[in-house]
């Protein structure tokens, strides 16, 4: 059974990294999954008319992955998502690759729980910014 | 142009919902967007080891529907997404039809932005609840 | 439960849109889920021997489009499509935004059907034209 | 290049075939590259809520393997659609195989255009049907 980290196994300021460029695709699949068509996703006439001037990607696109380092890096399989906070800062647009950084901030071993801030970029910019409460499986358990 | 509620037509207490039923082609869609290949969405021999003892969708999934009410219902397009917190309290199924909720708490006028609280729920249950931040569009402006 | 326009709620004249540029990904996907394999959408090199001389989107994804102003807006959710016709006047190409209007044009009350014209058009240009005839509830049911 | 047939190889009564079942992939798929996010499709607890009692497919995704038997097979690459009617009789539910069969009923040498009959079935029930007027290439050209 292919496992994530231990709770005995994590010390605060490890980190982990996913990247991934947006395409096209992502967009309509991402609009199909979730149903969310708003038009500043898929209609550029209508995009070019808002503050971002072209087509930007789904927020919980970039959001997701978060989810994807703590899931299947850091603390990965085995781990249970608590609770998440996350701040938009900028947009995201076809093209751009997202940078998604989770590190260890806070280790609550009684309750077997850490703190992870989570930041997606793309390139020197912060496009998300967030933190992670997450319940990691213990050895001793 | 298509679009959304202005400030100006938003009371609290407006709410609107949208339900999805969660497939199998949605999980594995959702892992090919997000690159979160967690196994207990997609292997259900692990997944039966775990306390969900079956596969569970993406929490982030659940969360897109969240987007979805704000981005095409309420307040609908031309909104901007500026925060979300989410609380994770129970997995959804394959199988499961979410039933996601906004309904807003708050409007700040000054500043354009409004609070609504945000709760998927699959029957009875609570599977993520939180609250989001959106900047609105004043017909003024 | 979310519902659209009862057939009380509807006049004549009223009309919705939706907006979506095409994208490489939508022709992929949507050979994949119709079977459409026709190389004037897939094959370059066929499609610039054709009176296109490049690749164009299926006319079923334009079409497609009104099915999503009548299922979603006018009148939405509850709505029984009938029959649709459909006359394509000109290409869709990859990159051009295809913009969809139904406006109602006559409502048979005693049968709780309406008919509407569905336009579809790239810029000025008409790509689809054709009517739609959709069965609506009523709130005297 | 690959070419369908040429006017002068075609009869009345000549008929070719595309049969496809309907997965929840196509479902969600169907719904990003249309937009067309009705709950009918996609919330199975608003659909028991209808007359068809459970979630049903796209009219739309199933008129379009129309388009695929008359792209790909009869006459093939190299038509130009014209028109198409389409009247929707009976549901479609996941799971179900549609089988489309078209079949030249009319042939317009003089200006080089054939009609279709157009039947979509799920086992002896016609769930769509109309005609098709398609242009075809010729020999003499």
């Amino acid at each position: 059974m292919t496992n994530g980290y231990f709770l005995e196994d994590l010390t605060t300021g490890m980190s982990a990294s996913y990247g991934k460029t947006i395409t096209d695709a992502d967009i309509v699949l991402f609009a199909g999954v979730s149903g969310d068509t708003n038009p500043v996703h898929l209609d550029q006439e209508f995009a070019a008319k808002t503050p971002f001037k072209t087509r930007i990607a789904h927020g919980m696109l970039s959001a997701s992955f978060i989810s994807t380092v703590i899931g299947t890096k850091l603390p990965g399989p085995g781990a249970i998502y608590m609770s998440q906070n996350l701040r938009f800062k900028a947009p995201v647009k076809i093209g751009d690759t997202v940078q998604t950084t989770c590190t260890i901030t806070e280790i609550i071993a009684e309750k077997r729980r850490i703190v992870l801030s989570t930041i997606c970029k793309v390139g020197d910019t912060v496009v998300i910014e967030g933190d992670a409460l997450i319940m990691v499986p213990s050895r001793g358990k």
